[in-house]
């Protein structure tokens, strides 16, 4: 396959390159695009040096089967025709086409099918808390129905890039130091402090990012039967997110039946034993491929109710990983 | 009043001096008690030295109105006969009596008049993360009844105590400097982490800190009806808690309503302004004695539900001031 990855030095760009390679991923060739500035730089895969071209409204996708595109929503919505205008399939990392009814948005887990509909070319990743949990409750819903799901996000800086997660370890530097810290990244100092606002407020009170959450979620699990309300929340975590979830199933479903089920799930590793003071943790889940599942318990306060918590890697799993598992997908399944 | 303070050298021994102070409470005379390591340490208040006396079996609580008691669960079971012998008012920090029938749980914003229904001589001071959670409750209970809640936490490091404290803040250090970093207060490395894990576990999957938080809810807001699961997790921020709610009453209440009513509640502050990037957050809640109240929306995934974010200062609201506060509307309303 001749692959390409647009946002090539990014965190996720360069997540890319590593999971292409863990994953043996077919790749004949590797085209690398980016930014202007980042034009010119060189990396290394298998082996062999691969530098940044810069991104331009030409004929330079022609040829590329697959292009992994992770540079933010103003870019894929200006590029996307130039990317595809040759047959290349596009899978996005950003916001900008997820919603739309012509372009599948995909959890290998949970719709892989709905990678094969692509009229446009081009495939969404979802927002990264989202294919964090849809992969857990999707265990579930084969069980019973999701009606209702409450979330508390407990989000990582590397959601808002590479330059953030610096940013976050500066700021300790600089508070041991004595010197006020940097804020260039986030709205509010990160270090020791949580900032319960990520992407804009909407109109309802709630963020792009709470909304992603519900509309995603239903678009993924093709049901608008499911309702989710989240809080999201940024913590002074590098790379891994974690989330309290509450789950409402049409019938009752039982903390060991979920266990069970979340026990064989694709993509899931249940940490599930409190006498060993085993539960997931982002330190933990930092630089792995799972989604770690564990607190799993009956909602006491719902009789049609679980809850647990979860941990997963944001760069992977939440970005990367996800994104060439979807090519994967269609590969195996052609 | 003769006052006495039962851990003089802890976090909370600590911030009780200062909240005494700040409230003008009328110290006639104040007397520390703590363990024989404390003893003879001296601190300064309102201009004169208090030598800690150690806790001993005897008479040393004769002519003492009221002990704020701070010293862990197992010293507050074995001196609390000691120190009401004479009558002496005992306010427990600990979580020794709380559910205890013949011992009122008391935030005086909810429920102050318990305070006076006195038998033991004791009056149990409610588990932090409860009393902040309750004194936003109470202004959305008296609209419309609370059937359930669903609750994450992110809780600071000081609610294991000043070491506790001090422990995370020379794990960044050691991080930084490339060594592993101590790990004694927490089950792990709590910098750049989260710990689904406060106090122990119980059979039901739950921690004993979850469970408080449905027992101690009921019993403050007088309601069997009121149902609460909740998940604690312990994050990197020093010393105020930060909680994700979810409330479900018998009838709507609309986000204005609660707004409003937040507005006027004793003890709230509402910062809930999203387009001025104005929500409440744990670095601006350090050291403030109100419960800050934000993010307050419709709960999209039910009729009946709200949901809204708080943070408040554990050390105070959640332990020391709400002591005294019990003690200050004692001394108002005899």
């Amino acid at each position: 396959m001749n692959v390409a990855i647009v946002g090539a030095s990014g965190a996720v760009g360069q997540e890319l390159m590593k999971v292409l390679d863990d994953l043996n991923f077919p790749v004949d060739n590797l085209t690398l695009f980016g930014s202007k500035r980042s034009a010119g730089r060189s990396y290394s895969f298998r082996g062999k040096d691969c530098v940044v071209k810069e991104l331009c409204h030409n004929d330079d996708f022609r040829g590329i089967d697959i292009a992994f595109v992770s540079a933010g929503g103003s870019t894929s919505k200006e590029f996307a025709s130039t990317i595809t205008k040759y047959g290349t399939l596009m899978i996005d990392n950003s916001s900008a086409f997820r919603m739309d009814k012509d372009v599948p948005l995909v959890v290998p887990e949970v719709n892989g099918a709905d990678a094969f509909n692509t009229p446009r070319r081009i495939i969404a990743n979802p927002n990264c808390t989202t294919i964090l949990m849809v992969v857990a409750l999707k265990a579930i819903a084969d069980i019973s129905p999701i009606k209702r799901v409450h979330v508390a996000s407990y989000q990582a800086a590397s959601g808002a890039g590479a330059a953030a997660m610096d940013e976050l370890v500066k700021q300790y530097a600089q508070i041991a130091a004595g010197e006020a810290p940097t804020v260039e990244k986030f709205a509010y100092q990160l270090a020791y402090n949580l900032i319960p606002h990520i992407d804009v407020f909407t109109d309802n009170g709630y963020t792009k990012e709470e909304m992603k959450m519900h509309n995603e979620t239903r678009k993924i699990m093709h049901s608008d039967d499911i309702s989710v309300s989240a809080t999201c929340v940024r913590v002074p975590v590098l790379r891994a997110h974690s989330e309290s979830v509450w789950v409402e199933t049409e019938s009752p479903v039982s903390p060991e039946e979920a266990r069970e089920a979340l026990a064989k799930a694709d993509g899931v590793v249940v940490v599930d034993n409190p006498a060993e003071k085993a539960y997931p943790m982002p330190l933990d889940a930092s630089g792995k491929d799972p989604v770690y599942v564990g607190r799993i318990r009956r909602d006491i306060a719902n009789p049609n109710g679980l809850t647990f918590w979860l941990s997963g890697d944001q760069i992977r799993k939440g970005a990367a990983l996800n994104a060439v598992q979807i090519a994967q997908y269609i590969l195996n399944n052609s």
